[in-house]
């Protein structure tokens, strides 16, 4: 019989097929705080927080409180819900963005799809401009027929993205020139591993405003952890259009699209120009999910989260790079990126990414109890977490050091993890 | 200052902007059953039932409590959770395809566009046919483009979806004629207000086997609506790929598509050939939304709710038909469709279809109490909430047998609504 379901974000059947070593715990049952349990009962502390959506923990309990009391009253109307202008409201004026409209939605990915659609609608123009070295912006054809994995999408629509290099101008000045008058949108993140360069930003949005080219920023991943305004209001740059949504729900299906009026009006009945049809699905705004942020952002507003992130975000970077030190492996084992947001890079014997000694750390981690795809800290990891992580991490790095001398497959259960687009199995 | 939202799924900033008349309720604040209260604390029986999403009713206790229980132990891990299965499990249970595999996403768009995508990558080829005739495939590009309002979505995109009408096998065969080799799929609802004729399901089947052509059936609507098996198994036709939503979760944002293993593995792990990037969404398996589904599936396990809703459709049609007699205007307001899930139509003294007439049934409806814009049973619409709605359509057909008379203008108390596609305010 064929297996009942291809699960979800984490495109794993259940053990060891594709990101995660052979190691790995099966189905998940339960998570609380930072940590989950697997159907055996074994418990772990966690770094992936619901693909980063989770920023202040399973199972926050003022979060789900909130979100139970509002469903007893029904979860979506023909009619608008009150709760949908209290929540716009609520989120702008958090956001410093007074000015600016919102539309809510499920997945990051739809506000996105929906910027880029009022982008064209905007300018006239087809092309997408994308930064190439950002990892996802949409599980849209626009942007997955740019990754190494774009099966099942017409050449016509690949054709109509374009890419350029993050902090490098230039890159973006020969596209513009290259396709003169017909890009609408520049879509990137503000800033992943790489701090934005001196000047990069600004540069974008001069760019935008001299070609009128919409500039638009994914901030899924850095609203509400960044700063509670963004990584927009840390760099001091404004796109036209943004994206959030992950930490906004602390893994409540909630995004919102954040934009200049003129631009979102399209979408809505006070323009002359010729509509677009923005983001009218049937759950985009249902009223649990929006109970849910605006108890996130309340816990935000009066509570030190960011402060907690990156402050624990740094005693693990800081144990991490003692603890590869220590076994002398510093240059192969890393962690890079914001405080709040950390990645680990993984090298072989001849300094060369290695995804047979990634799986080796994640094999590792796991047999002394830590999930760790990255190291993504939510408000629920205390002091303790961090601590029997780094003793996680300097057992990890032990065998790690003795798998760089002796060569890694010996040290291996299973086959070694995978990148996520790649053409074939 | 801007307004903060440009609300949800039905197109209305507030009050008379769109689809709803002058006097339509402005915000809703709550739920229960069959009945809606706005801000005022006015209360209606509605019959549009969350875009016909909530077909248990709003609110609806066993639904929320599993959902409420859940979402205690956290909503998504990186890892799968065992639910995700379990509930794969049971779907394809009840649906009675054991032989299926699922995989689980938030609106019926993003099933509905995986399935295109599937169907692109599994035949090589770009085309996308659809049915003409049917109202709404999905928000993406490829089925937007080809309504009334494309903006914002390329050329190249809207070449690519192409169209054929129901019930017209010959014009599926033409279309097959027209573009040999090159249609991925044919894409339409099993039935929406017209029966399938005769041979109509089946020759679409033997044609795309004949063309290795994809079949693929919106059932958004009619799953658990027209029969806990949906549309497919009312009519005996079985389609490739299969899209349900709306009724699956009672307003629960949860969608599924359930597919041929063959097909749905290209977006899985066990094929050697290219793979598709498969609705890796970070909510498309959040757990309180698989326990509200699960809840769901249950009731109508249990209960007799398909019964009920045709049962509580024929009363109100009935009822709806005998006052149009009564006041003599039978030819220009009628309703039609299938009992759990009927529409109404309204005709202008010319016998045209007419906007203005529609606004003023609205609006007598709301003045009487009762929110319609179709006629969506749930199974928590009572014998007392049928019998004054049929009180309600008594009065507002008394008023609109006067218009037809005296002319509709001096009856209407704003402008009429429009229809959604359309490509200006």
């Amino acid at each position: 019989m064929a297996h009942a379901v291809i699960p979800g974000g984490a495109h794993t059947y259940a053990k060891g097929d594709d990101q995660f070593p052979e190691e790995a715990p099966g189905f998940i049952v339960r998570g609380e705080g930072c940590h989950v349990w697997d159907v055996d009962g074994n418990e772990f502390i966690e770094y992936g927080m619901g693909l980063r959506a989770v920023s202040l923990g399973h199972g926050y309990a003022p979060v789900v409180a909130a979100a139970a009391a509002e469903m007893r009253n029904g979860l979506n109307f023909t009619r608008p819900a009150a709760l949908e202008l209290t929540a716009a409201e609520k989120l702008r004026r958090t956001l410093g963005q007074d000015d600016r409209m919102v539309k809510f939605a499920k997945n990051g990915s739809d506000v996105t799809s929906a910027a880029v659609k009022l982008a064209r609608a905007a300018t006239g123009r087809d092309l997408v401009a994308i930064c190439g070295d950002h990892p996802f912006f949409s599980t849209d054809d626009w942007f997955i027929g740019t990754t190494g994995m774009p099966g099942g999408i017409p050449q016509a629509v690949r054709d109509l993205t374009v890419k350029y290099r993050y902090n490098d101008l230039a890159s973006v000045e020969a596209l513009i020139a290259a396709y003169p008058g017909r890009i609408a949108c520049l879509v990137q993140e503000v800033e992943t591993t790489e701090p934005p360069a001196p000047g990069f930003l600004a540069g974008l949005r001069a760019l935008c405003d001299a070609h009128g080219i919409v500039l638009i920023f994914d901030e899924i991943i850095t609203g509400f952890r960044w700063h509670v305004r963004g990584a927009s209001h840390v760099h001091g740059v404004r796109a036209d259009l943004t994206s959030y949504g992950k930490a906004l729900g602390n893994g409540f299906a909630i995004a919102a699209l954040v934009g200049e009026p003129e631009l979102m009006e399209l979408g809505g009945l006070r323009t002359d120009r010729e509509r677009v049809f923005l983001l009218s699905t049937t759950y985009g705004a249902d009223t649990h999910t929006l109970a849910a942020a605006m108890a996130v952002l309340d816990v935000y507003e009066q509570e030190p989260v960011i402060e907690h992130l990156h402050r624990q975000g740094r005693r693990l970077a800081e144990g991490v790079r003692q603890a590869a030190q220590a076994h002398g492996i510093a240059e192969f084992f890393g962690v890079a990126g914001r405080d709040s947001n950390l990645i680990y890079m993984t090298k072989d014997a001849e300094g060369e990414r290695s995804q047979a000694f990634r799986t080796l750390f994640l094999q590792e981690m796991i047999r002394r109890g830590v999930i760790a795809p990255s190291f993504v800290m939510s408000y629920s990891h205390t002091d303790a977490d961090i601590d029997r992580t780094v003793e996680a991490v300097d057992g990890a790095l032990a065998v790690y050091a003795k798998a760089l001398s002796d060569g890694v497959e010996g040290y291996l259960v299973g086959r070694p993890v995978k990148p996520v687009f790649r053409p074939y199995v």
